[in-house]
């Protein structure tokens, strides 16, 4: 932590930098793929438009290919005057933004688990409604493992839906397995929480990008539910060494038609689904948190923090293009500019997941490593291009 | 994903490195330090014993300056004859392994939240499991939000107890806050667990020596239970522009007593005291899972996986030093090189936890990057020496 932090409750840098992402308003465009990976993330970035000399394009492949660049001050990760913005922060989320045919887009790095996406989709909107941008479009890109013949490796699924798994910490993992064969373990052990969905729209779009792009070999796949576990091991019903009493666990999950296990798409849809506040608090819980009131504003979404932020300004060491220089906010999109403040009061958050199928749960097969390449650089362009279709439908 | 892997129920590398901390048998002591950030890691990684040329210290000190070092495909960061292994997985752990005062120790980083210490925790086990090693000491280190007035900010919590709050994703957080003033929402929105208990041995002999090491005007204070959220935001009870229905939770957990609140202490000791398994798995789960069954064997723990893991070797490039060539497991403790089979059957996770104040949630006041760099120093000499003295008490 290199940096002077001001509150407790939202904590922010003195120029208003989210504690985690490290990002500020104008660093983060409102159209924006999160995967775990920082090298998926730099795969994706390579995409982006360059609009540089030949040499500083070629420093910028040098620097994907060296893997993280390590950059822990909260600067610019790319010093050369390119038009892709780079933030690797301390606490390992990878930001890169910068335009896809002319459209503002981000790739968000993000790690493994609900956690790292809870920080994600909070601090990102935050940084939006500084800004001012209107709906979140997000696209998760993951991996994931398959319950079902039909979602083979290599093969790409695109759920309409998730539910998650979360274990029970109160269950007695010490007791002996199978005591009650009516009731099988994972039912007291694990909670299995209701399905909530993927923005139709996105998801639809995405699908349709999807078959356009990929070759007819690989699979598109939106039958199945996906299942979001907080543990790679145990809530997917991998046995080990540890007591988890999940067996039978992933046989239930498939039977309800779920085809795809992962750890972070649910924790996205479920806070995408649950954003904007459909009321301003109460004003006793904005004044204990010293926020202003605003009694008669329902549904405007009440003050995000309540703490001062800085005008946002362009940096001095700006390396972002000068298309935008007359405005302070560097990636809105065209409509988001000339929002009018009713439409502001109706952002929201958009999502929809795409992911690679990594293994079979049920013939234990891999994925290799030439095989994720291929995948993950054909798809990479069909959701860039899913983003910037976006506008054309809606 | 560099590397070929073999099974979708315990994924491995043909190697045998576990798939998301990329480490193998030999290169992890069985006593640890785990934190969430690669700088704080390389912090203490500085106190190990080095028997290099000065210049290739010089080298090791220019790269933890330079932070995370970019090395996605799983060989050695260190490429000097150094006495301290280090490896950054491309899943975002930092693994550093050498000796403090002569005795084998480790440092994980695993970045923030539950699903990452249950990756470290169970991955861990496993490859000491595989290296043959006894008890699996952790320790971990990391920063909290504090919530009574006798944990400031600067000082340290080391629970003997903690519980997890975690968000209940049934409850409807889109209808309207506090409906029914005698219910506070918090109580359906949250769950609050059981508490879990810290080793405690461990945990007295940590406080003593903290306290030793400490200066006075530090305090190290046992008093209080410790909370773990699955959120840094919702269930520790921020108000941000979510409906978070979280009006009243961090009042309620204070008044149990909880002092300090982060997001994977409760994790490590849960899966601390759910360890080892009581009962050998029956013959159906172990034969679903392709694993031998060996029905005389309980208590003993079954194979902890279904693949086989190759023979330890030491590596052709071994950058350890060579004290240890005669052996082949480079990382057991002295107790464990001896030990006898009886004695295998009863290894356990011992696990403690030591907390920074780094917010205070009542005054909203957070500490400096000055004051962090002068705590983190001065604890990480103590648990170092925690670590090491844990032999003469047990």
């Amino acid at each position: 932590m290199k940096t002077h932090i001001s509150d407790a409750n939202f904590p922010k840098s003195a120029d208003g930098r989210v504690y985690h992402l490290g990002i500020k308003p104008g660093e983060l465009a409102n159209r924006i793929i999160t995967v775990g990976d920082p090298a998926r993330a730099r795969t994706i970035g390579r995409y982006l438009d360059r609009q540089a000399t030949a040499k500083a394009v070629e420093n910028v492949q040098d620097q994907a290919e060296s893997g993280v660049s390590g950059n822990h001050n909260g600067a610019h990760a790319n010093d050369a005057p390119l038009s892709v913005f780079e933030l690797y922060s301390e606490r390992g989320f990878l930001t890169i933004t910068g335009t896809y045919k002319g459209t503002p887009v981000s790739i968000v790095s993000i790690g493994m688990g609900s956690a790292n996406m809870d920080f994600f989709v909070r601090e990102a909107r935050e940084v939006l409604d500084q800004a001012g941008a209107g709906d979140m479009v997000v696209i998760r890109f993951g991996s994931c493992g398959s319950l079902v013949d039909d979602l083979p490796v290599g093969s790409l699924t695109v759920p309409k839906t998730s539910l998650c798994v979360t274990r029970n910490y109160d269950f007695d993992f010490m007791q002996e397995e199978g005591l009650d064969a009516a009731r099988p373990d994972f039912m007291d052990a694990y909670r299995i929480s209701k399905p909530v969905r993927a923005d139709s729209v996105l998801h639809d779009l995405l699908v349709a990008i999807l078959r356009e792009h990929l070759p007819s070999s690989t699979p598109v796949v939106d039958e199945h539910l996906n299942a979001s576990a907080d543990s790679f091991y145990s809530s997917q019903g991998r046995i080990t060494s540890f007591p988890d009493h999940n067996t039978g666990l992933i046989d239930h999950l498939a039977a309800c038609n779920v085809g795809s296990l992962e750890m972070e798409t649910f924790h996205l849809l479920h806070l995408a689904a649950n954003w904007p506040r459909p009321h301003a608090p109460s004003t006793q819980v904005a004044e204990k948190n010293g926020q202003e009131t605003d009694q008669g504003a329902e549904p405007v979404p009440p003050p995000p923090t309540s703490i001062a932020v800085d005008p946002l300004i362009l940096p001095s060491d700006n390396p972002l293009p000068t298309q935008d220089t007359e405005e302070t906010i560097l990636y809105p999109s065209p409509q988001q500019k000339t929002a009018s403040s009713a439409s502001q009061q109706h952002k929201r958050i958009r999502a929809a997941a795409v992911q690679m199928i990594f293994a079979e749960r049920g013939s234990r097969a891999f994925i290799t490593p030439q095989e994720v390449e291929v995948l993950q650089e054909t798809t990479s362009k069909a959701l860039l291009e899913t983003l910037i279709r976006w506008e054309d439908v809606n």
